[in-house]
């Protein structure tokens, strides 16, 4: 390379896919996106940029050192770190013009200057839905919410998922109940943890809390009620705790599973989970997360929840919700990583036309026939080789490849290939159209 | 609104769509996007951002001045301001993995700080494809791009356009002629404007240049040969200029004129215009501008041509391409602006469920079936009055509601209404079914 030549590279955390990754990555958004619609999702595309004091109204801590954000001009502009702040900003701003319950999906990338390492990304892509109540949401909003978890997971080629299902006031209830309310924050974070550092080094930090022993110790058996849907939801009731969060918490998880049963959801996969608590700090009922079975290691894949008050920074109005995140670049390269989903093809052609002939007349003929009947296709006009036209096809991994040659036009004829199995014949193109379809 | 609320707002010259515009819009997006796959492209996604070094190689002047740019620790990063230099930058880093040529789209959202006025924004789509050869790339690519801007636009649903065609070659070699090579550069420049300032003017600048008057006369009766496409071709080569340039470039207007034909493009939708220079310098050959003849004044609404060599800055590796851009944003405001395209859902449900009975269950399998044959259902579970429920359906504009109630359950039927015609009728769900696809 000569001196005065830049070196091309890309920032660290950033990503570009080859092309045959691009398309696996556009399938997987594809089947999201269909999933999503399926609901009536409506749309919704906010800009990448928003005023700082606008995008960090509630943020600090962690998230604000990791926001990309600069002057221009006078204006002190930041990056989206999720979709959830600025979809709040937007009901917010348009309440007015807006029907509730407002059901959006978005779609997005989103910016962190985290610490780069191994499947972290600094600009993601975050797949959201969410139902925004005006004053009140239905419950059975909530019961939908694993519905939809489910069309869009079973969409993606997944059979083997849990929805885990908790209730946040089934939590609060609870540690009302232990008269530990005002640590129950604390308590929440600490539980969340269960599965990274064990039932032990959990028992350690609630007693570090300033709880006895043998308080820890009911959090613990709480947390810890298994089984079948319907006998944790007895076991809750048996415990006959009467405060009043305890009691609606149970009733809406009970509400939720018969609604969620009703949506066709199979028990097998969605169960109730006592150990999810949801790190945010706004969930206020049902909560979710999203387990494969046979990755568990993956950690949640699709998480969300109740919510009383999207948009409290910037409104007044209440305006309850309930929602769920995708992390689509952290999961596609998860599954990549584990060989469970694999590029194929680096092209979205169907076909590609190998003209043999000097004139093309009938090649591009050919083409638009398959055009018009929606088979993309591409024609490859170097007026190499076979060999060499074969090579590329090969390369690109097209599905089929036609011939054309003398005898094809002067028969009326193309010659198709299937390059998985390398089956060839000579028929005409309407059969063609046919086969391909 | 309490003091310490924040108010929501958006950044002047950023766009975020309501609901039902955002339906429209995504319809010219998916509308573009499978034209775009129709002929075999493959997809590219680059990040938003890059190394400031490797955005601007080449940029300078006013674009340098509108790009976001900014530190983050002390990494200087700008964000991108259009979808080929990341292509240029990507193609070079990635030349091994590539199979070419390398047919790529990019449909994305790019940045530049503008003045803001009407219809000009801060961040929009622009919609891409490019073809990008090893060292060479057949002419016929400069034909087949025609076809996708046909078929693009076609899909869009308009059928009055033009797309203009020109060859930089012909222009070169043709001020080659004239001894005014070096000049070439202004006097494109100058006549780039005619359509804006007019034929006087235009010759009162050429002669600002420092050229004869007889001479700007020249030019100005070779950009004026009009005519049906084999009257210019005709003309252009009775002009008996025997320069390389020309020669090259006639003949290549002629290959590619039937190469047009050959993909099926009408004559009345492609007309050679000599006046088209595109304003960019690293054309060298086939340039494209595409005019919705019934709104001259929106401008060109895709253009493009072909280039030597896309990445120079890059790599020593010769990479010629041809490509096209529509400016999305640009377009769709313009459109709406013009009453030519206009929202009408504000949902992407096609059918909502509205149900009487307390118990859901019937409902709910409804939708179940309705989903399954990929016919996207949105349920009212507000329990309001039908009228409330119907004022809902009415704002989000769905296209049917299915009304639920004891009879329709009993009889194992349901109420479908067609929310255009007001018809209304009682069936078995098959039937609806059938009649919704």
């Amino acid at each position: 390379m000569s001196e005065n030549k830049i070196k091309p590279r890309t920032l660290a955390g950033f990503v570009e896919l080859l092309p045959k990754d691009q398309i696996l990555f556009n399938d997987m958004y594809d089947k999201i996106r269909a999933s999503y619609e399926k609901f009536g999702f409506a749309p919704l595309d906010t800009p990448i940029l928003e005023y700082s004091e606008v995008l960090l109204a509630k943020a600090g801590g962690e998230t604000e050192k990791q926001i990309y954000r600069f002057n221009k001009g006078d204006t002190d502009i930041s990056m989206r770190f999720d979709l959830t702040v600025p979809l709040a900003k937007y009901v917010a701003m348009h309440q007015g013009e807006l029907a509730f319950p407002f059901r959006r999906y978005q779609i997005g990338k989103v910016f962190r200057g985290e610490r780069t390492q191994k499947g972290r990304f600094r600009e993601f892509y975050q797949c959201d839905i969410d139902v925004i109540g005006d004053e009140t949401l239905p419950l059975m909003t909530d019961a939908e919410i694993p519905a939809i978890i489910y069309e869009t997971f079973t969409s993606l080629g997944f059979s083997d998922f849990t929805i885990r299902i908790n209730n946040r006031k089934v939590l609060n209830g609870f540690f009302e109940s232990l008269e530990l309310t005002e640590k129950a924050a604390d308590v929440l974070r600490v539980i969340d943890k269960i599965d990274k550092i064990g039932r032990d080094a959990v028992k350690e930090e609630l007693i570090k809390l300033e709880m006895e022993a043998i308080v820890a110790d009911k959090i613990l058996e709480f947390i810890e009620i298994k089984g079948a849907t319907d006998e944790v939801i007895e076991a809750l009731t048996n415990l006959n705790i009467d405060k009043g969060a305890f009691v609606t918490g149970v009733n809406e998880l009970k509400e939720v599973v018969k609604g969620i049963r009703g949506f066709g959801v199979p028990d097998s996969n969605f169960r109730i989970d006592l150990t999810i608590a949801r790190g945010l700090d706004y969930y206020t009922g049902t909560v979710y997360e999203t387990i494969l079975n046979e990755y568990p290691s993956m950690g949640s894949v699709c998480s969300g929840g109740r919510y009383d008050n999207l948009a409290e920074f910037y409104t007044n109005k209440k305006l309850p919700g309930v929602g769920i995140s995708i992390g689509l670049s952290r999961l596609f390269y998860k599954l990549q990583e584990a060989g469970i989903i694999e590029a194929s093809k680096a092209t979205t052609a169907d076909v590609m036309i190998l003209p043999m002939n000097e004139d093309l007349t009938y090649a591009l003929n050919t083409a638009k026939v398959l055009r018009e009947a929606n088979i993309n296709t591409e024609v490859n006009y170097s007026k190499k080789s076979v060999k060499s036209m074969m090579n590329y096809a090969n390369r690109i991994k097209v599905p089929y490849v036609i011939i054309i040659g003398e005898d094809e036009e002067k028969e009326n004829k193309v010659t198709i290939k299937n390059m998985t199995t390398g089956e060839q014949t000579t028929t005409n193109i309407n059969d063609v159209v046919k086969m391909l379809k």
